[in-house]
């Protein structure tokens, strides 16, 4: 269990309103996953500075990598950029070069370059650019920290950006079987095989379909061959299960 | 703002894997906005016991309630009950409602209360049971902490029983008006207008619709005639606008 480490930070009033269901956790969890990169922690605060950069600052100490989603944008709720710097201490003001992106999409759409445009070319001290291929205005790592839009066509492209630049570990991987029994009736069973695999981790998952009781078992790890094993036991114990 | 504050804590690894998307956040954060109770943090982490207990002490010292989705089932990863018995330093053991409950359930489903199912009537000493009209195996309160099922249909049962039991606040209302217009180019407009309202929120929240841009504004408070004031001044801003 060397895999290295992330957390997100999600950021904005809606979700915690209720108003929007947050995409890019549930996106960003399979990619980490692919790569070999454990997501260990999730945290989602309002748009309030002193939160964001007590989240920040709890978050970037304790995980390898740290990446946060929304308040990014041109409006005054988008306070993420000065949290970030205020969680660095160091200052922040418009730079030249994400600036210099900000004016060429101007350009080509034929927009103003505005003062709440500018405010997105605020980028903290130290910190280099995040390419964001749909609507231009950047993302900027510092430190262990990547932050990104919030829309998520454009959280999406970031992480693809963002994602090869980071040191991956052994893909974490994962096989289901479906039980076509009711999970109270295979947990002693269960229990049993997952002490026999210490290396691995087993997750057990009901649901009702059809007025019938199943569950989902899934075995994780990230030897391929034990992963293997384990299903193998477990098919012999369950072998009415639908794999 | 004088509203009572919530956090919710989810536990699962399968939630950080990325195998499931999470639901249960979105309808608690609805259902709370309409009791008048703030969500203000929520956290996620692994089925790892440590991880549990910190972050429901950390979340129960700074919030009014906190809710808990996951990890009640009859398996080995199912170890909620005793990581909060644990954060509040309490015992843990079979009590005889929670298993009379499971007793009538068995007996009614013709399944046998094994060992594992015998697990889910484990309740830390002092909480008070959460009916489970569902599959019967209760959830429980302990101190300000409602600790419930990760599967949406129970979780969301749950919910509705306990909502009624706790003090709301002024209902958390909000309007939206959605400007055909990219959000850059309002942002000064909104900047100006949300500082002549600092008794509410103000949210802006662009969107691509059939090549063109548009921004949903969403305002929020607790006192309607404010924000219809609001409502009146932004659509006098955006007159083109679509309610």
């Amino acid at each position: 269990m060397t895999n290295p480490t992330a957390a997100m930070l999600v950021i904005g009033d809606e979700i915690l309103t209720g108003r929007t269901r947050d995409a890019n956790m549930h996106f960003l969890a399979g990619e980490l996953t692919k790569h070999g990169i454990r997501l260990s922690e999730v945290r989602i605060v309002p748009d309030i500075h002193d939160r964001i950069v007590a989240a920040l600052n709890a978050l970037r100490a304790d995980y390898d990598t740290v990446f946060t989603s929304g308040g990014i944008g041109p409006t005054h709720d988008d306070i993420t950029a000065d949290a970030v710097a205020a969680a660095f201490g160091v200052g922040i003001d418009v730079r030249a070069d994400a600036r210099a992106i900000l004016q060429d999409y101007c350009d080509r759409m034929g927009r103003e370059l505005n003062e709440s445009r500018l405010r997105m070319a605020r980028i903290p001290d130290g910190a280099t650019l995040i390419d964001n291929p749909v609507s231009a205005a950047p993302g900027f790592t510092i430190g262990n920290v990547h932050v990104m839009a919030g829309v998520p066509s454009i959280f999406q492209a970031m992480v693809a950006g963002v994602l090869p630049t980071l040191t991956g570990g052994d893909p974490l991987l994962s096989q289901n079987l479906t039980v076509l029994r009711a999970e109270g009736d295979i947990a002693d069973s269960l229990r049993t095989l997952a002490a026999t695999f210490p290396d691995l981790s087993m997750g057990s998952y009901p649901f009702v379909r059809d007025g019938a009781y199943g569950t989902n078992v899934v075995i994780r790890g990230t030897d391929g061959a034990r992963i293997d094993a384990a299903m193998a036991d477990l098919a012999a114990l369950f072998p009415e299960a639908v794999a």
